[in-house]
């Protein structure tokens, strides 16, 4: 500790991302990207940005066009419509803009590590509410919360889809409070929440370009909302940093989503894979949860999760491990390309057999 | 007010950046921006990153080869550079992370018109020191600070730089507090406080590629200071977004700092234009602050600010008029090209002779 940190700086527990290795030959499956590359609409959207000398400009600090383009696709208005860069930022403002110091609020203590994370740097009290035995989301318990509610859905690490008759529960039961729904990996699911927003106005939805648009390395997250709700971020975000979305960002992420076809094709396409890793997996003697992401979360009837993490890490496969109760013998593997997970069944049948 | 509003965001008093229109043919002298475009090789090294399939996959959160190259350029280690998205961002966590609630800081009272909103937003106390009466910082009245100290050199928006002997004076007075001396404009100015950096561990120097490098629109600032600040900044960011400089805006930002040549070409370049139009304002009555900024604070003798500032929008030319005292009098010009600049002189000539 220095003596020139803040308070905040001396309290905070900063977040931990999975690894980026540089090494090539790795087959990557910790952090949740898509293994196809974006639309190449959206490559050829930001050479046609490049191509004219709008660079040294700043970049709409509005960004009317891209949450018009959003909005449409949820058939929402732009004022339903917040961007930032990343959900992670856009999770960064909700915590600042909804949610209060001395209100505490509810999360599933079996989550996104990020979330006790931006409440501890924010000062906001929260109740850690545990998952039911089978991981799925213990409803009632997030009833009548006092300072608002988050999760994510499907939930992360769990990879498990709460329905969204659920999700309404949840909402009617804390109609003064905000319930932020953070869905990262909503499009690998059933049905995203954003259709509620119009009934609900304590309703927020997150989502991100990172997993099923395949835009990482790009930096963009959005959040649905009723427009009160969307105005409390915008004041977060004109009170932080005017334009954290830079000019490529912005046509990229346009092109995304209006390039529905590839998107629907690679979204399948991952499903696809998730579905025969996962009868390959259970062949091998592995419990695997029932997912509705992009990536799978499991453990071995015998062999402990925290070692085959390491063997798959010496064999150049990084998956995710979390040293956490009551998770310790799970791990969290990212649904790659079909030659990726062939090459992760090989290596795990070397492994435990 | 909407009551889902936090209290942080109830007490906001966001920042209004200057316009961005989209309209055509406007002259747009209103944000600072560099009139000539980035340099070809910023340009390249984006497509260079475009045409591998990386957009799929985070940046790196540690940003080490961008940190690299910028300290390599300031003679400094990586570890004592700090990356964000715009230098808003890196003051938005120097805020967070250096100052805290009940501690009062200061800062020029006319200045960059962020600080106070970030004051506000996190809670921070502060003391506006008046300037002096010929604009210039008032040096001692910045000595034993409470809570720290920051202002921009040169100061915005007057364009004044103060010299390193009188920095030095502050860092003096001020050694268990963090000085931050805001940079944005410092590539058209005398020198950097970056040469100060080992012998003051209380100074943080903030910059941006948005000015001198004319990346407005790509997003990214620094900062550089001791370690112990820097990691203070780094726990900040680690508790609000891991990755907040997209892959497209660290590589495009490396290849700037490398190419130097074509930096110290435009930055001569408008330093001349500054010149000249200094002298052509002079000659209609106009008295301009000595800038050392791409932009001139100027007031005439007889013509009021604001009617200037409301005629030249009438022509489509923009330039800022901040309605405040003791600057109501004032407007601030960005020095764009030379032909602009020749239409901004016609132009001003119409209006008041």
């Amino acid at each position: 500790m220095s003596k020139f940190w803040s308070e905040m700086a001396k309290r905070a527990e900063p977040y931990v991302p999975g690894e980026q290795l540089a090494k090539k030959n790795i087959i990557k499956l910790n952090t949740n990207e898509n293994p196809y590359p974006p639309s190449p609409k959206v490559i050829e959207a930001i050479q046609n940005e490049l191509h004219t000398t709008n660079l040294r400009l700043y970049p709409s600090p509005t960004m009317d066009e891209l949450r018009t383009t959003i909005g449409a696709y949820y058939g929402l208005d732009k004022a339903n419509v917040f961007v930032g860069n990343g959900s992670d930022e856009v999770l960064a403002f909700a915590f600042m803009g909804l949610f209060d110091p001395g209100k505490p609020i509810r999360f599933p203590q079996i989550t996104y590590s990020f979330y006790p994370v931006y409440a501890k740097v924010f000062n906001i009290d929260y109740e850690e509410v545990p998952l039911n035995d089978d991981f799925t989301l213990d409803v009632e318990r997030f009833f009548e919360s006092v300072g608002g509610v988050i999760f994510p859905n499907p939930n992360a690490p769990t990879s498990i889809y709460l329905p969204l008759h659920e999700i309404e529960r949840i909402l009617e039961h804390n109609k003064d409070r905000v319930v932020i729904v953070d869905e990262a990996y909503v499009d690998f699911a059933e049905a995203s929440a954003a259709t509620l927003i119009n009934k609900y106005d304590n309703l927020l939805v997150v989502q991100t370009m990172s997993k099923s648009r395949a835009l990482a390395g790009l930096r963009v997250g959005f959040a649905l909302g009723n427009n009160e709700l969307i105005k409390g971020l915008i004041r977060m975000k004109d009170s932080f940093n005017s334009y954290p979305v830079d000019r490529l960002a912005l046509v990229g992420a346009k092109a995304a989503i209006e390039d529905e076809t590839y998107f629907r094709e690679i979204t399948k396409k991952i499903i696809q894979t998730r579905t025969w890793v996962t009868e390959e997996l259970q062949s091998l003697g592995f419990k695997v949860l029932p997912s509705q992401t992009n990536f799978v979360f499991t453990t071995h009837e015998t062999y402990p999760a925290e070692r085959l993490y390491e063997a798959l890490r010496q064999r150049n496969i990084l998956i995710r491990y979390f040293k956490t109760k009551p998770i310790e013998n799970y791990i969290r593997i990212t649904i790659g390309t079909d030659e990726e997970m062939k090459q992760l069944i090989r290596a795990i049948e070397e492994i435990i057999l």
